[in-house]
């Protein structure tokens, strides 16, 4: 497992994030010396992944503290760095009282700690033989250590009963042939990438038993929102009659957001699909609950209707 | 339009493809002086699309026919070039009692014609304001010139009947981004490129009122193999109550094929989705008749059941 300090640390006068913008071909570490440092690394992804930038938001406002810039002004600018993971506004509403390092650093290992209970809990959910599909990369590089749906992967491969991982490649930025390819290759799990779009005709030819994924927001109702692509395989998995399970730590949760029409998605720059042509680039979609076989947090498996439930896991 | 000579053509002593590996950044010709060089440039796919690579083949056999090579070998090597589409193993079989220059030129003009009657026959299910979804490129370089989806999309639009088409930009090598957005540039037409997994997102939005695609060969049942994706845009259109249509020549259908489950798919090199992972790279998927709204060839519009209905198209 990658440690966590080596994803994304605090050192006296840095947040220090592993670019995961050159992974896997190089591993080079950005230092940020200011809050709107760190903002801008989460902005330009050096550091993505819903859990993952609420730590680095979290650190930002921990550096700004210690360095006494202007806690309003930082604590702003890393709330705005991206729009659809809630996890940011999270970790800055928890940072607020205390902006200190120690409390940074625990909302890191919490997140952590999270992760694993969440991956005992979906290991429990899968047969043995398991072939799962996942997308985007929702492992330790996206949660700060372990993962959620890549740790539900290793915790299900400890246990026997994971067969294999077919990785969507998750265009346009290849999230999952660059990080979760690399991530699962360093666990030893057999895997084969796979392009988007060929997952549909795997699950076709019944070469696929469940998909598994991260979360960036999940509002109140289980609507939730997740890499761009998320939402397909949500209805290809019905189709195919296989279970959608979404893996992800109550951080994730928005009771404040009543359902998915009301998540903001982020509209990225075209040019990361074309250079040349025009192009539309939403970075996320929505997945209905509707279409959610069971949303796995730290606290256990929720099923429809999800409202009391997931309520029940942000208030723990 | 794209003269169709332009995309490829015989001249006294080479077959001269336009390379479409390269496009749109360069406009670079291939000559090819045996049937051998022609089959390694429908294997390396400087010349694709299915009537495209059956017009190829043809003009493969004339060269070898002229220049004196062994015509049975000449006709085994073009044949094994690649194995999904039927329009090579059509055009081989037409040329087989007439080998000669005119008669390949024939069988060219005579898939162009076909992609003008398909067209208008398309053109009259759409309604006005139609925003249509395509996949891959069936345009004129897939067809040797007007094209079947794209060139249905250009009579829809010469009618006033489309707004926009959506492309998905086609992973993994990116038929939609480098080669239907350019054929839609060059005639016009509002477009922009999109990651395939977002299609689905878009279809929820209600930015999406049909999918049309091409298809490399249709079964007798109807049901239809093309660009792997398109088996995923077929359940996802169905998933949100839109037509899907398949645009393709008759020479595309294969009454000796009963069902998709017949059809060969060729599984690329992996290196095409990553040269560093373990990767599955299946080129080609197939949609069931059942998700397919109706097919259009040139004898018109079919509607399930497909069977006496393209059986008729093959005859006429």
């Amino acid at each position: 497992m990658l440690e966590p300090e080596r994803i994304l640390r605090l050192e006296r006068d840095a947040v220090v994030l592993l670019d995961q913008r050159r992974l896997p071909l190089e591993e080079v570490e950005v230092e940020c010396r200011t809050a709107a440092e760190v903002a801008d690394a989460i902005r330009t992804m050096v550091v993505r992944g819903a859990p993952a930038i609420g730590v680095a938001a979290a650190y930002g406002l921990a550096l700004a503290a210690s360095k006494g810039e202007d806690l309003a002004e930082a604590d702003h600018v890393l709330r705005e760095s991206r729009p659809t993971a809630i996890n940011l506004a999270w970790a800055l509403d928890e940072m607020r009282d205390d902006p200190s390092y120690e409390h940074a650093k625990r909302i890191h290992s919490d997140e952590v700690e999270r992760c694993r209970r969440m991956a005992a809990h979906t290991a429990e959910l899968l047969a043995p033989g398991t072939r799962a599909l996942t997308h985007c990369n929702a492992g330790g590089l996206a949660t700060g250590g372990y993962g959620s749906a890549v740790g539900a992967l290793i915790a299900a491969w400890e246990r026997g009963v994971l067969e294999r991982v077919w990785v969507d490649e998750t265009r346009p930025l290849l999230q999952g042939a660059r990080l979760t390819a690399w991530e699962l290759e360093t666990a030893s799990i057999p895997h084969a990438v796979i392009a988007d779009s060929a997952a549909a005709s795997l699950m076709a030819a019944g070469d696929v038993d469940c998909v598994i994924t991260g979360a960036d927001r999940i509002a109140a109702n289980g609507d939730t929102a997740n890499k761009i692509g998320t939402y397909s395989l949500a209805v290809l998995a019905r189709h195919h009659g296989l279970p959608m399970y979404v893996v992800a730590p109550s951080t994730t949760v928005d009771l404040r957001t009543a359902d998915g029409a009301a998540i903001p998605i982020e509209e990225r720059d075209p040019s990361e699909i074309t250079a040349r042509f025009a192009a539309r680039n939403p970075a996320f979609d929505v997945t209905p609950a509707e279409l959610v076989t069971a949303i796995v947090t730290e606290a256990g498996v929720h099923r429809a209707p999800y409202g009391a439930s997931l309520a029940g896991a942000v208030a723990a």
